[in-house]
């Protein structure tokens, strides 16, 4: 199998490496906007080349784009002038999925592609911090569409749970976003909002010096450069808006339930959560169910999403008869 | 000096520890709503007592309340009841300020009071969990009033600084409780809201296995004891709404700016926290400054507020020729 890797940065980098390095038989081809990490790279076992154009005629099965979501689109181009193989799959690492499908489909390249997400990264950036081991259990979001070509499918999901050793989980884009919307983009901005109102507080030398834990947990993430905090909340805007409509409803609620003494509203409020709260204590999480099932394959789409929404992660996916697919899923239980 | 604490619970325990093991020469006498820690508390050199009446009457310059709040009401009808000698100073240990003052002037023991309470504890609780390394380095903010006794206000200042080691900030209880639901108890009921949010989405086990260090962080508060909390938010109602309010309005401009792809007022809202970033990268923090200054008689109360707004820590306050009050004061930098 051979795999090309747009980006050697920290996500494509540990990506390359990881595949470079696989147990099963990959060669990984990897081209970087600038040829510093190549010797490190090519002594790792991965060619590096000196084009994007090279990189698209290397005979590739799938070609994944790590590069900057902010340059998307000139590469999409790019590929496109170059003109993408028929036997080349394209994918992304992008943690958004809804705006590069439709810079896909503007470049005309969304026949070949499946979108992917992994879970994977740390504070680090460039290929001086690219790891394999970042990989080490990674879940990934793979999006697919009605239109999404079940053997290019096959082809993502092949790389992900052979080569790389990974889970995954099949989506649409627009369940990730809002998904990806709700456990990271809006609490961006919500503690982004945190630190602007201590900032306004004409006592904010007194509430620091007062500040603990739950400030320093919740403020956290405001801390990160603002512009590409920025950056992330604009490319899923609308799912992000709705959230943080939502979250300031619940909030006045609140807020009106305090100034009125409210109790029973306040103590329904503070037990809502208790189904999350059970899940995370780990009494549902540690239930792991194993099931074995065969996705229907004119609607394979809805029950690989199905799957996802029970909780279970994909460990394998065969197909047999050439449009049977085989599904093995492992849960470690959910929120009921 | 003699010092009294009602409690032995987590902190209640570890200061009676600190105190006993002060380099000062501190006897200290403890009573607990039930003797079970008091086999190894007198083997740690704390004298226990049968009663609240016998604490209440053994000669003591300070009392500390570290009973749980909610039955502040009833210790304090009690020791009320047992006259508390003129001698003693009453203080207090609580997360919430306003209530406990309130609480003190219905039980009529307001002039002999000094609230104060230490940024200290764990996840811990009981005598079992005491340790007196919990107050290293702690501060503690104390809250004063114009009516506030200065001698009283100096004997607990003394048994901070001196016998625990600590060092303070002086503040009201409205500024102390404002602070503190700013830092604490407003991002409890966000975090709160979060799982709420997740608990009502109906992909809510995709949105789990998408979950990474942001959410985690984010939400963690809400996954210890929902009354606990509840109980801490209801104490500081008025604070806690108006800061729900004023987050609220701060995430609904934001999707507004969202909907509206209002660039200008997202790169501000993204920016304007850049005072505490500065301020947490250490930038500002590590400017460590030291000054003594001597707070008017008439207006201690207010030069001591300003000293801590602008991020001084006391390190030890003196009174000269009886009211002439000189503090020693530190300060690490603050939010410009």
């Amino acid at each position: 199998m051979r795999v090309g890797v747009v980006g050697l940065g920290l996500i494509g980098g540990s990506l390359a490496l990881r595949l470079a390095h696989s147990a099963s038989n990959v060669h990984v081809v990897a081209w970087n906007h600038h040829d510093n990490p190549y010797t490190k790279a090519k002594a790792q076992g991965i060619e590096c080349v000196d084009s994007l154009e090279e990189l698209v005629h290397s005979d590739l099965d799938v070609l994944f784009l790590c590069n900057p979501l902010k340059v998307m689109p000139h590469i999409l181009h790019d590929i496109s002038e170059y003109g993408l193989p028929e036997k080349t799959t394209l994918s992304d690492v992008g943690s958004v999925k809804g705006l590069v499908s439709q810079q896909v489909k503007e470049a005309g390249l969304y026949d070949q592609f499946v979108g992917a997400h992994p879970m994977a990264g740390n504070e680090l950036s460039g290929f001086v911090a690219a790891d394999a081991s970042i990989y080490d259990n990674a879940l990934w979001a793979v999006c697919v569409d009605e239109h999404t070509q079940l053997h290019r499918f096959m082809d993502v999901i092949t790389v992900i749970t052979q080569a790389v050793d990974n889970t995954c989980i099949v989506l649409n884009d627009e369940v990730h976003d809002k998904a990806a919307a709700l456990i990271s983009h809006m609490p961006h901005v919500v503690a982004t909002a945190f630190i602007n109102e201590i900032v306004d507080d004409p006592n904010r030398n007194i509430a620091a010096l007062l500040a603990a834990g739950s400030w320093r947990d919740m403020t956290r993430v405001a801390l990160t450069d603002p512009d590409r905090t920025r950056a992330m909340v604009e490319e899923d805007a609308q799912n992000v808006a709705q959230l943080l409509r939502s979250i300031s409803k619940r909030l006045l609620a609140v807020a009106d339930n305090l100034e009125e003494k409210d109790m029973t509203s306040l103590v329904e409020f503070f037990e809502q959560g208790n189904p999350f709260r059970l899940y995370k204590s780990g009494a549902v999480q540690n239930l792991v169910q194993q099931r074995e099932f065969v996705a229907d394959s004119e609607h394979w789409q809805q029950d690989l999403l199905d799957s996802a929404k029970k909780g279970e992660r994909i460990i394998s996916i065969s197909l047999q008869n050439d449009d049977q697919i085989h599904a093995q899923a492992i849960q470690y239980g959910g929120i009921k």
